[in-house]
């Protein structure tokens, strides 16, 4: 997660969406108008922190020079680690006749894309979204608001090898399955029933080879029109729905 | 769509996401600087003229004020008429096996989701998609970019009442459908054969009562999570290739 949110409205914006916010450092001589207001009212109800700081600080702290007299602090990101995911799986197959989703994300880098496929996922019931600790988007203060929300009730795991992570769900008893438009099979073709990780592509290149080396299975979304491609996020979307279908 | 596109950097993605555009007026004391002249060079290749015009005009013509110097005019958005998405059906579904898709949209207000929406319909083959004419979003300059180009590829009407047009759809033979939470049936158990106008709602209130109560059936994505709901676009790309699937 970003460390720091900084200036009016997006401090606001980010308690509206309930990012989870260590304090508030506010200039020492920030005008009481009514943005201030707010955030202090805000703050209050959320039990969050304010702290009176030199403008100076806020300068240091400040990225973009944008902080306006005011930066929040958000709490680290509380990862879980994909052991808890399937842990959270196979607890959750038991209860439902069998089913379970893990989402694997190899390399998603839109910030907006990975808080809708979070959105996707928690709706489904999957139980957990691993995405690699390099070269991929993370949970950022604005994923509260792109995920609606659904990032505070998603366990979601970083893992150094999206490779070496499949191999280790395969043999915990999940199918890995691939989303990709090389497939020459359509998504309701593939056998989705049971425990499965859905493996989603990067927004460039889709799944790498090496990945999808270690998947069982691939399924493509058939593309009818003109234009090439869906949103990896769309596609996320319809893929999980058939899981959900197959498994109803 | 919007009249007018300006600034430089919004009227490089303009041409960049082939947004059809009538003409580009730039200041007659505009500088040759690196972006001015790459805006010229992409409307030689595009044949868009350019007209040197006083900065006045600019300033006169600009909604924002933020021409620096360079505004675009779009060409209109070339509507159909509702007539012609039912016949394009009617000549899809002759060569696929009797189906055919029309989206209608219930008032979706925003733009991005709207984008989106299209660029799903394109690529399950829909043959069109209607919007009312008035509090509703429409096809701009940015909709290329969020359709990734669809907008260019499927016919999109506007009509002045949603529960009438549903009635002349009806009549044409389609089966209307509403995607809304409120079923009481998940859409794999909805009948999706055949020719089908699958009816989306506005983002805060879905579809409204009104023109539930013009469409024959209806059908809701199971929700399984803490989190009550889907974003429009992602509820609408599942619903479609549940149809695709059906009509397989």
């Amino acid at each position: 997660m970003a460390d720091y949110v900084e200036g009016k409205r997006p401090v606001i914006e980010a308690m509206r969406t309930d990012v989870p916010l260590k304090k508030i450092l506010l200039a020492d001589n920030a005008k009481r108008e009514p943005m201030i207001e707010d955030i202090l009212r805000k703050a209050r109800q959320r039990d969050i922190p304010v702290v009176r700081v030199p403008r100076d600080e806020l300068d240091q702290k400040s990225a973009r020079g944008s902080h306006q007299g005011v930066i929040a602090e958000t709490k680290p990101f509380p990862y879980v680690g994909v052991g808890d995911i399937v842990g959270n799986a196979n607890a959750y197959a038991e209860g439902h006749g069998g089913r379970a989703l893990v989402i694997v994300c190899d390399h998603i880098t839109d910030a907006g894309n990975l808080g809708a496929i979070i959105r996707s996922a928690e709706a489904v019931g999957a139980s957990g979204l691993i995405i690699p600790n390099k070269r991929s988007g993370r949970v950022e203060a604005s994923t509260y608001k792109s995920s609606a929300g659904a990032v505070a009730h998603l366990p979601i795991a970083q893992a150094s090898n999206v490779a070496s992570t499949l191999d280790r769900l395969k043999k915990e008893g999940f199918w890995a399955c691939a989303a990709t438009e090389h497939s020459q099979n359509e998504l309701w073709d593939v056998n989705m029933k049971g425990k499965i990780a859905l493996v989603l592509g990067n927004e460039h290149d889709g799944v790498s080879h090496l990945v999808l080396e270690h998947c069982d299975m691939a399924g493509r979304l058939p593309m009818m029109g003109k234009v090439g491609s869906l949103n990896v996020a769309q596609a996320a979307t319809a893929f999980m729905y058939e899981w959900l279908r197959q498994n109803w």
